[in-house]
């Protein structure tokens, strides 16, 4: 038995550090935060609250929160060289290389060169990730030089009003509010393992979130609530989404925003993001999405006892709020930078470099045959 | 016992997938690619012929080897998009973040749509790689715009081409060879594991390939060759390293280039490439650099039992070369990519996301207090 190699496929079940940052799972209440209940702070805080809990360790007084606040409000505005990067981006782009490639630029501009520095430089990407993303969009699709620093309170606020170009209403400031926390942390994921990783090498701040950045584009793992869209927006009513489902779900076709890597029964995050995509339903005189989406839930629990994790209702939710489709996965990121710096700042503070074994499959001994002897 | 956590730190030990690629320290060899000794491969072959191997999984016959470097030469162009985007780089960035900053452009520009693509975007990369760096350097330190289509038949002698602006004599040619062929691969290294992590999501290669970048950064990882030289270029005699050395080990000090985290008796790679910085500082008439080096790995050895890595007769060679010392990493990362993309292919081949586990030392349960009532 102990020459036998482990099923050691994707590190499923295997420790790979400690953290006191999250609980996924793990209780009945499904998902904690420094051991704050999701639910909770979902109702309760602010996304900066939340940042602030994640980054500095526990939930700020009223003036840490308004200084913090304020401090973000301060460090939107984008280099001018990060500008003309960004401006040399096409418009076809996936906008998720456009997160990466604006957040390995700066690094070239903003460089970490000490650890100390390493809440700043955190605080600076929280506050200019969404300022990158908007830019580049608005500069590549409507050929306009947008002004990234605004005087919106919130991180959510100030990036739907550089998206439209006027503030967001308060119910879509309040939903963007909710979704940012819903997404901002979750223990060992691949992105924040990715970040670990290159924090255990001791990289700078900026390498591990460009990489983190880079691990959340695949369609494994960041981009499922934009399948979940490009999915729904095709059915015109919840019967013709019940008889389509049924049909890929014959077919066999992989069906995004359902079922999850660590959650057996449900996503705790997803009757929180549903509320609010009703209220927003309501809002816009939606009568198909929402129906539609609610049917998806039914039918997938009933066929498959598969239910819906945080990216299901998150594609009805973002549409109502008119955001393009591919602008969801840059939302996470911008959401779940919280939870990387945190992950790295935890790795830089007890640190062995990750270099874990593979289990060999190649050849014992290869013998070399001069090229002119080569098949 | 099974309740009691694993001493999982950085994964020492753990397997976390298979890989037909290498042996890292197996048997007395040391180190071998797909079953060839990498003493032999250093020897014989040409390090496209090792890529070669690397990628596509067999060593290429005469025909298929020029086609392979044909297809490299025609591939070494940089799109305007890009250039722009290394102008906006300031001289005295990391050059490891231009790497990471050029690549991540790259995925921009010419994205890996299907991994149909995968053996072309790697080979795409291979060959520019070198034009990156080589013309942001230029740029920034000589204000040239170079061409960096240039007629070298090999990548190493294309890097110093561009480099100095006059083709590299057939020494330095040969020993860039060598050198390439030594950092090509290295099993699941941090940077590698992390390349796998990211392809693990079915991200695409430039995003895997921009995070290994990242990983590569870090002093624990490719910056050792670097750390090197910057302590040897400071010693005029074997006599001043020797007492220099035993003060630094008295102090403690952090003496990088030595020992490694798999070999327990010696890195195969040190004892060619300390052969060719010998046959260097004959070149250069070098009656210093190499004594010094030569002094530091005896007193390493009697003091500590520790070997020279990879890294240590890497910074002589590349110096006596003329190669700036901020330029060692970025080579290293022109090698490895052929490593990284190979790994890429096997993860994404036999894919499972790699999403380990934690162990949780926070809080159980934190109580909500609301702000007005925090401290």
């Amino acid at each position: 038995m102990a020459d036998k190699p482990q099923n050691s496929a994707g590190l499923r079940g295997q420790s790979a550090g400690t953290t006191a940052l999250c609980t996924v799972g793990k209780t009945g209440s499904g998902l904690t935060y420094r051991g704050f209940d999701i639910k909770e702070l979902a109702e309760k805080a602010k996304f900066e609250e939340v940042a602030y809990l994640l980054l500095k360790g526990k939930l700020p007084n009223q003036a840490e929160l308004d200084g913090y606040i304020t401090k973000l409000k301060g460090l939107r505005g984008l280099p001018d060289a990060l500008k003309s990067v960004l401006e040399q981006i096409p418009k076809d782009a996936h906008p998720m290389d456009v997160m990466r490639t604006g957040t390995s630029m700066l690094g070239n501009l903003e460089t970490e060169e000490s650890f100390d520095q390493q809440q700043d430089v955190s605080d600076r990407l929280l506050a200019v990730l969404p300022s990158i993303i908007c830019y580049w969009y608005r500069f590549s699709h409507d050929g306009v030089r947008i002004d990234t620093e605004t005087d919106d309170a919130s991180v959510g606020g100030h990036f739907l009003h550089m998206l439209r170009g006027e503030p967001a209403s308060e119910l879509h400031a309040r939903v963007m509010n909710v979704s940012l926390i819903l997404y901002a942390e979750h223990e060992f994921n691949a992105s924040t393992f990715t970040a670990r990783v290159c924090a255990s090498t001791l990289s700078d701040m900026h390498s591990c979130v460009t990489g983190a950045i880079g691990s959340l584009r695949g369609p494994l793992h960041g981009g499922a609530n934009e399948a979940a869209m490009a999915m729904i927006e095709n059915w015109a009513s919840p019967e013709e989404a019940e008889r389509e489902m049924l049909g890929m779900l014959e077919r066999k076709e992989k069906i995004m925003g359902f079922g999850h890597a660590i959650y057996r029964e449900s996503d705790p995050r997803n009757e929180i993001i549903k509320e609010w995509s009703q209220k927003l339903a309501d809002d816009v005189g939606d009568s198909v999405l929402y129906p539609v989406s609610v049917r998806c839930e039914e039918v997938m629990w009933r066929e498959k006892k598969l239910f819906c994790n945080a990216d299901f209702f998150h594609a009805s939710a973002y549409h109502f709020m008119d955001i393009p489709t591919k602008l969801f996965t840059p939302i996470f990121v911008m959401s779940r930078l919280t939870g990387w710096a945190a992950h790295v700042f935890e790795q830089r503070a007890n640190n062995r470099i990750i270099r874990p074994s593979a289990d060999y499959t190649g050849p014992e001994k290869s013998e070399w045959v001069p090229i002119e002897a080569r098949d």
